[in-house]
């Protein structure tokens, strides 16, 4: 079975010249560019876990274990250029279902330019587990870090924030090209990904940074999807933006005098679409706070920790 | 949990100069040296298919997760440079579970100057998947392939074969320094770790180069835990030798004319107390042979695919 996946596979992956060693050795050959860093990043998903396989369309899944990756790629503003995929299959079809993890993940991974090179195919007698390695290159000294937010920092969002499981958390697009696109423009001082709750991830960055935030709570764009969910379930829309996990955006810091000018070039941008919206700034003293019309009140981090009392953000 | 089990690794990790941001971020930074290539592979192991938790100690457990992925950098001539570790713990006592697959870890690490760099801790009610990726390097265009293997080249193996099921599949010593000393003296043609079975992975060899090989089965050496085996089940410690999995020596090829001044340079090396020996030669016709008293009979590559049918071959 292994081998029919993995001759499928060949058969369907363009040459790369910066894999001058694919699949099919005892390991394969990266070649990061001579100016660059190179960037690793690995998340481990599994069934009843991270998606119901029983539920979800395979394809579907397959895409997320790749794109939950490229998203922490594009935290550190780096470009993707390798991915190496492992699978611990259920005996019953794992050869079929291998094939679909990965048909999902082909097109994800040719948009953003990045080769599956390799990985390691098994099957057992239970569920699914999906591990995905992301090797990606940055400028030397340009990667960006969740350490090093500065106190008067703008506190910056792409995207619209809640609600991603009602789809968003497997179809979300990683904010990869967004990211490259900023390195190129303004200097990012800090970056997180939004994996597990705006809230959490907003206070892990400042806690990596030893400094605190205000959030200015009413900017945070909403999703649809954190509408729709609040009508249901008489949580309200910005609670489910604060909280929900998997909303896969970038939380970024930048000096505050380079926001007005990144904002212009960002709105005559190919990325105009998509909201970039200063939703606060980052503080001397530790601690989140949201900023409203009821004045300044303590925030308590939330967020999505119910997957088996583990968060996905330390990915490396 | 997955974060006091981070705050634990992280005490535990010496600061390396190679690793400019570590566990803790999106993705770790890993600087490879500019005159080399970055070598990738990975490696998903498996309760109850590559070791059984009930039954084996975690520590040995986690060694070998580490172990693995170190064989095939080897198998590459390269050297380690970091690991990423991703767990999937089963949720009763998975904490200290996790400690100490990494304590099994964290001396095989140090001892090969390879840095755990990150990973992703999960947990879930099923049973223990590792899943390892490990990054090397090696000089530019000196990466060992096994697709390059010459007919009228040597077959040269590190070690003793067969039996490993006794205990070397957990205790091996992946053969690093081995292989970066070999690289240095002489021109190895191709390379492979024997992790299903020298006549299988001989096989795999000889298929990637588009030769054949003769296999000189009474100069294979035998490992006294194949003898041991044998004594056991009646089969015979030479068949054991060439079928059994999980010997994680070194299949390699080298020019005939090489072979008598690296076999002396190996006798006066730190390494002469394993062997290195000449068992076979590759041919121009496709096939595997054994050579013996009883002269030239076809071998049939057999190994070790039990494991829900996979192999742990292609890691890559």
């Amino acid at each position: 079975m292994e081998l029919e996946l993995i001759a499928w596979l060949k058969k369907q992956l363009p040459a790369d010249p910066r894999i001058p060693l694919s699949i099919g050795d005892d390991a394969a050959l990266v070649n990061i560019d001579v100016q660059k860093s190179c960037v690793v990043t690995t998340d481990m998903l599994m069934d009843g876990v991270d998606f119901i396989l029983a539920e979800h369309d395979p394809q579907r899944i397959g895409r997320k274990a790749l794109a939950v990756n490229l998203s922490d790629l594009a935290a550190m503003g780096a470009n993707p250029v390798a991915a190496f995929v492992s699978f611990a299959l259920p005996q019953q079809n794992g050869g079929q279902l291998g094939r679909e993890l990965l048909a999902g993940m082909l097109p994800l991974a040719a948009e953003f330019n990045c080769s599956l090179a390799g990985g390691d195919t098994n099957s057992w007698r239970e569920s699914l587990v999906i591990s995905v390695t992301a090797i990606g290159e940055v400028a030397v000294d340009r990667a960006w870090r969740r350490s090093t937010a500065k106190p008067g920092d703008f506190l910056i969002a792409t995207g619209e924030f809640g609600g991603s499981i009602l789809g968003k958390h497997f179809d979300f697009v990683p904010r990869v090209r967004e990211a490259l696109w900023l390195a190129e423009q303004a200097r990012i001082t800090a970056a997180i990904d939004v994996s597990d709750g705006l809230s959490l991830d907003l206070w892990r960055l400042t806690e990596a940074s030893g400094c605190g935030a205000e959030l200015l709570v009413d900017a945070v764009p909403l999703a649809a999807a954190a509408e729709a969910l609040a009508a249901k379930d008489g949580i309200t829309a910005r609670e489910h933006a604060l909280t929900d996990g998997e909303d896969f955006e970038l939380l970024l810091a930048i000096a505050a005098t380079d926001w007005p000018l990144l904002h212009q070039a960002w709105l005559a941008s190919p990325f105009a679409a998509t909201p970039l919206t200063k939703i606060g700034q980052f503080t001397p003293e530790p601690g989140l706070w949201t900023i409203s019309k009821h004045g300044r009140q303590p925030l308590i981090p939330r967020g999505y920790l119910h997957r088996g009392d583990t968060a996905r953000g330390d990915s490396a």
